[in-house]
């Protein structure tokens, strides 16, 4: 019995839970002194009433015999694809109903996707990153490549014929950077991709944070997209799902894996190791997208995006560079004084009582930045940002 | 863009398919004449009352900030564990709470299990089955050779010292066959597969339908097993929860893979491929182990083994062979007067309006057989069996 060799390849992870450590080692040091956290990428806004609504009725309809559901299409209902296909065609992004593969969630598909995909295959990530997309990689010994994300391009690696990549991803906007791809920029990875025979791992799940009209929601939006792309999101920042759990991945038809229709080895893939999201999560993801459940997902959009504005305002006032935070829930910024991540994160907790997250824990480039996010709430998110602005 | 290859050597299965299609075309050439299916592996009968109330509790503390839940731990909520573990200490099996990893449903964990093994491992599955075990080893690459269940061994094969195996699969109560290995047999499968140093994936998601007090409900019932096995369940038959999607895998600490953790292993591809599952749903899965959950499920079991009853007694009474029924959903049984599966399937849908599964779709020595399923509804249950009886 031989285990998988490349799991031996994993580093641990120490970011969060040395946070959460120094965190507790300061909290035992100070008792009673409270600790403000911009830290968290969890979302702390509740469900949506429409999403509270639609979930009671359909736990009714499963303690009924008429209305029980047993499994379901391993894809995801026709009701809520119809959902989905229709709030992309605001873009305007037109999909088939075949081309949206509903599931339990981005995280699942990001890791899942590879099983599809050749172990020989390069892959490029950009860092800093989101640090699952190394390990899922390492875990099918791919070798991975980075492009680096840095002041100079704005935290917006573009495409370089130095590349070799089979796979690339890209997250915009950007976990943990907030930057946001402009759709001439999403273009250039394209044309890239389509001329390498590379494949783009579009990673959407903050696409509902983006405001500004000229910036894309979607890879779909740009030409040429549906040869080289496939696109993951999720209903987890957009509405609330982080303990919900229901994401979709868009595979369009004309992407193929030499020769082979990608949306059908997926379509397999699944079919085969998934037994669908339950009927109960995706009726509450479908009220997501009623008109009413729009104005209350937007309220609670923009109780998030006006914290990130209180955060970023108050950085540039202060003459901090930073990214993000406009149509992200992400504000990335540079340590002052040229600290390093950790020193401006041991800094701001022991000086302030004020927990971020370093920017070195999402890849060698991170260093000497930090990250905040909008998740919190108001009052914490004022008086936090009230005493970084003391130490800059 | 390389895709993995191993997906060009899966079979499309049409089983189902088949089986549907020749359905609709019997409808369509005899409209208005009621067709008998006892072909569903589906349940039928609601969600019990008390699963209903804990999902409506849960979902009112999903839409209030105070009790709201966001990110849970990815390998399921101790409160569910806790009950896993009691319900685990009736056999008795003492499990540590870090042995119990809860998922979406036993079908993603048969398939996410192999993230943690070698491709190269070679793999020995028994014949019949249910078909998502060859496809995702095939999608692996792995190597798999098969062991006969027949008539002879009562379609419970035993090991062989010619089988040289990695990784094998036990599914007991068995689908398709009903079939149910008693202790002695499975510490011979312990006892080899230790000896072989390979590993048993025991598929236990029928476990809930054993009632003979001496039959193991578990792997971890046979003394050996915790250096050998790891153990799949699932809420779907024991509980309907086919389409509300939760499952648990047993990965005891002594099990190891190269000297490796397998728990280990198997947390760190849950935690960096998989969310959890939706609290709501946990909180469902958690209301099935009270005791009232209990009685009602037990309830509803007995719904069903009452129509396996009905079934397989008049099997027997017309002096038909046939495995399973007693401690099993499925009821087995060697097509009458030598005829081969879907030879079966035809007459029995074409003179009777009844339609069962041909065993050949479960593998090569499943021809000659057939199952038929205890999860209809007690008059379809009645009127079948009084039409199948009629032509043996």
């Amino acid at each position: 019995m031989e285990l998988n060799n490349h799991f031996l390849d994993l580093k641990d992870s120490y970011l969060f839970s040395t946070v959460a450590r120094k965190v507790r080692e300061y909290q035992a040091s100070h008792p009673g002194v409270k600790v403000y956290k911009l830290s968290i990428g969890d979302v702390t806004l509740p469900l949506a009433p429409v999403v509270i609504e639609a979930m009671h009725k359909a736990v009714d309809e499963m303690g009924k015999k008429e209305t029980f559901r047993g499994y379901g299409p391993e894809l995801g209902y026709d009701f809520l694809r119809e959902k989905i296909q229709a709030y992309y065609k605001r873009l305007p992004v037109d999909l088939d109903l075949d081309e949206i593969i509903v599931s339990d969630g981005a995280k699942s598909d990001l890791g899942n996707i590879l099983d599809i995909m050749s172990p020989n295959n390069k892959v490029l990530i950009p860092d800093p990153v989101y640090p699952a997309y190394v390990d899922v990689n390492i875990m099918a010994g791919r070798k991975i490549d980075t492009c680096a994300g840095n002041a100079e391009n704005g935290f917006k690696p573009m495409p370089n014929d130095s590349y070799k990549a089979d796979v690339i991803y890209i997250c915009s906007p950007n976990n943990p950077t907030g930057a946001v791809y402009t759709k001439d920029e999403l273009k250039a990875w394209v044309d890239y991709a389509n001329k390498q025979n590379a494949l783009i791992i579009f990673d959407a799940a903050y696409e509902a944070f983006v405001q500004d009209k000229s910036l894309p929601h979607s890879i779909f939006e740009i030409e040429g997209a549906r040869t080289c792309a496939l696109e993951i999101c999720s209903f987890s920042k957009t509405a609330g799902f982080t303990g919900t759990r229901c994401g979709y991945t868009i595979v369009p038809k004309e992407l193929k894996f030499n020769g082979i229709s990608a949306n059908a080895l997926w379509n397999r893939r699944q079919s085969t190791k998934f037994n669908g999201t339950p009927y109960i999560i995706q009726r509450a993801a479908e009220a997501v997208f009623t008109d009413e459940g729009q104005k209350q997902i937007q309220a609670n959009l923009e109780y998030y995006r006006e914290n990130a504005r209180i955060i970023k305002n108050a950085l540039v006032e202060k003459g901090i560079y930073c990214v993000g935070g406009e149509n992200s829930p992400y504000i990335w910024l540079k340590c002052p004084n040229g600290m390093k991540s950790w020193e401006f994160f041991d800094k701001l907790l022991n000086e302030k009582g004020v927990v971020g997250t370093p920017g070195a824990g999402f890849g060698e480039n991170g260093e000497g930045f930090f990250r905040l996010t909008a998740f919190g709430d108001r009052e914490t998110t004022i008086e936090a940002v009230k005493r970084i602005t003391e130490i800059l």
